[in-house]
């Protein structure tokens, strides 16, 4: 057998599994991710020594040590997977959903049930608990998902895949439904990634070189989340001490994810009132400014902002500040340097508010709050596959119902077109 | 300039135009709908004389017969995409819907609307209607759109864009709203595939070489029929009345469409009682029949149809005939031969009706029809950009909604994340 051999098998298997699974009843895919939640407490010895293994092999390798850190798993993160099979299973299931039926003049009964995609192909980097995220969302939606982890966490990924598809079968998923690469072959992706006519979705999680690489070889669909440069734009009708509020909490709270705050604009009518206490309060927390020229007349501390800058998602402590003319500048410059993820406007002027929500381009687009809410347990999706940055399909936080798509029903009696 | 530099700023151009185009009034794209309508019947002339140096460039090829009647335009084609104009301006306009909408409880208001897709480009081969009726159901969802038509249409498909281009910007829709490629060079297309920066969405619209080249190439999503190998089964419990009469249908009425059927099952129970009328009917109207070996038996007229013939979309008088044990082996042939375009049971037992809708997945799952209704305005769409036997985003008939995605809207008052 060769590795293509091995992988188109190994592809035809979810693809006969994802029929089974269509029309499996919800009952026995909850059953089935409650029982999971109990293997994983029941194996977690098992789990904690395949992440030693992994551990032990990152020992004297150039893994970064946040990396690392990443790669560990403890007893209270093999808790928390459990936890989060028990969410999911609380949620409600999609899957059956009929809707838009109408009656036709001609008698026909033509309307959309929910179904799900089929087989989803996940591939990520270096944190195992992903390993379980990505299954029980993906399942819990009715779908077939094949794993493909970083070699780093192989051992971990394939001790916790073990327990999880273990544990399916018991509850009654078909043979096949859950299924991860044992290989950390190269090659494996690419020829995946040519399976159209079995895998119907792929998910690239990671960083911007592994998601370009799947775009540009994937033959199927690919939901994916490139970066996140989000703006806050302070508007000359901004409410000044909300405005300070809020992007210091977009920046500062929790600077490492993707909703967090990179930019910040400010209207000149208020530059001066406004930036000189928030430079102040950032510097205090410990944020490096980085300003164009009429940021730093005001904020002696802040260094010069370079073109880079404007495009670059820090993940840091780090933010470039921006005066702007005026609302379409700050347009202009969201529309330029944004990535469409998230973006916020402080305005308390009707007008500006409406406009703001319906010219800016972004998965997200918020009046007087912080971007930080981007998130699919804050926007009440109760679990989430990851943030989208494509415009296809779905924006922004992705749950159970972004993993499902429909087709359409037709109930007759009869009918002939004529 | 290079060709690249012309395409880039082609598609700049387009992208700058679809930030306007997202925040432009219905009425102006009405208008404009309307005002294009007036203008193709004003410069029909202009119109039929670049056809006819299309047809004399044709003359003396190898062009197709069938091929040269469908770039053949004339006045009643011409007054067509007039009325596909009126048509579409009369559709209720899609953009601005805000749904989903509820009260999270920190205070956040998080919804969706409803917005255009963005920058469309459509591919597409030797039809000249095609320019019309894309760009017509583009724009009116908002969306601005690069066409791209076969070479045999070059004359008529820039005429009749520039006439629509000229109608759209009178009536005040943005310069760079509707492009044409004027050239014909073969790199062109692969080039634009790469913008995934300025392009949003391609529709190929043609042969299947066409679209798996697309589909290679593309780097941003792609909206696309493959093959219709559409079934009809006749279920043990079928009105066999009924079943003669759609099965008819969906063979005869027009062959050469997509929704067609292309192989009809029979239930092993009702295969003596319905088969040997059924294809003699279908023998007197000319259609080819090729069999299993059951339906010979029955049928001796029919050829032994061949494991290829299976999976094959004739679009012509020929169908593929089997005889299956039960219900299970008609969802298997289905499974393995279907294309997920559209698929149809005859039965009058509730239980076996629920399971087929339920377990087959196709674009369009029926009930006691025919196959032949999987259309934009038979399902009550009212114009159509075509049928998608994708599983993402949309599938079956696409009308204007489903050239619109959303994003989510975010009302606050001051909201942080803690």
């Amino acid at each position: 057998m060769t590795l293509r051999d091995d992988l188109q098998a190994m592809a035809e298997k979810s693809w006969q599994a994802s029929r089974e699974m269509a029309v499996i009843a919800g009952s026995v895919k909850n059953d089935a991710l409650l029982g999971m939640a109990d293997a994983l407490l029941a194996h977690k010895d098992e789990i904690l020594a395949a992440n030693a293994r992994d551990l032990e092999a990152a020992e004297g390798t150039d893994l970064p040590y946040a990396l690392r850190k990443r790669l560990e798993l403890n007893e209270e993160k093999v808790a928390a997977m459990a936890r989060a099979c028990r969410e999911v299973a609380a949620l409600p299931d999609p899957v059956g959903e009929v809707f838009d039926m109408v009656l036709r003049p001609n008698g026909l009964r033509v309307g959309k049930m929910r179904v799900p995609i089929g087989v989803v192909l996940t591939i990520y980097e270096s944190r195992p608990n992903v390993t379980c995220e990505a299954a029980v969302i993906a399942l819990s939606a009715g779908n077939c998902i094949i794993l493909r982890g970083g070699k780093e966490a192989l051992h971990s990924n394939l001790a916790i895949a073990r327990v999880l598809a273990d544990a399916g079968r018991s509850a009654g998923l078909p043979e096949g439904a859950l299924q991860i690469l044992d290989t950390t072959d190269r090659d494996a992706v690419g020829i995946l990634l040519g399976m159209s006519e079995y895998i119907d979705l792929v998910v690239p999680r990671g960083g911007e070189g592994l998601i370009r690489a799947v775009v540009e070889q994937a033959t199927m669909p690919v939901m994916k989340h490139f970066a996140g440069v989000c703006h806050t734009y302070v508007d000359a009708a901004a409410d000044l001490t909300m405005a300070e509020t809020v992007c210091y909490n977009a920046k500062v709270q929790y600077p490492a994810v993707c909703n967090a705050m990179e930019t910040m604009l400010v209207h000149a009518d208020v530059a001066e009132a406004f930036l000189p206490a928030m430079c102040r309060r950032f510097v205090e927390a410990g944020v490096e400014l980085r300003g164009c020229e009429r940021t730093r007349a005001l904020c002696p501390g802040a260094s010069a902002a370079t073109e880079e800058d404007w495009g670059t998602e820090y993940n840091d402590l780090i933010l470039s500040v921006k005066v702007v003319g005026g609302f379409e500048e700050a347009l202009d410059h969201i529309a330029r340097y944004g990535t469409r993820h998230s973006e916020a406007i402080i305005t308390d002027d009707y007008r500006t508010a409406q406009r703001f929500l319906a010219c800016v381009d972004a998965a997200a687009v918020y009046v007087n709050a912080s971007t930080r809410f981007t998130d699919g347990g804050q926007f009440g999706l109760g679990a989430e596959m990851g943030i989208s940055t494509d415009k296809f399909h779905a924006r922004g936080p992705c749950g159970l119902r972004e993993l499902t798509t429909y087709k359409w029903i037709i109930y007759g009696d009869g009918q002939i077109r004529t």
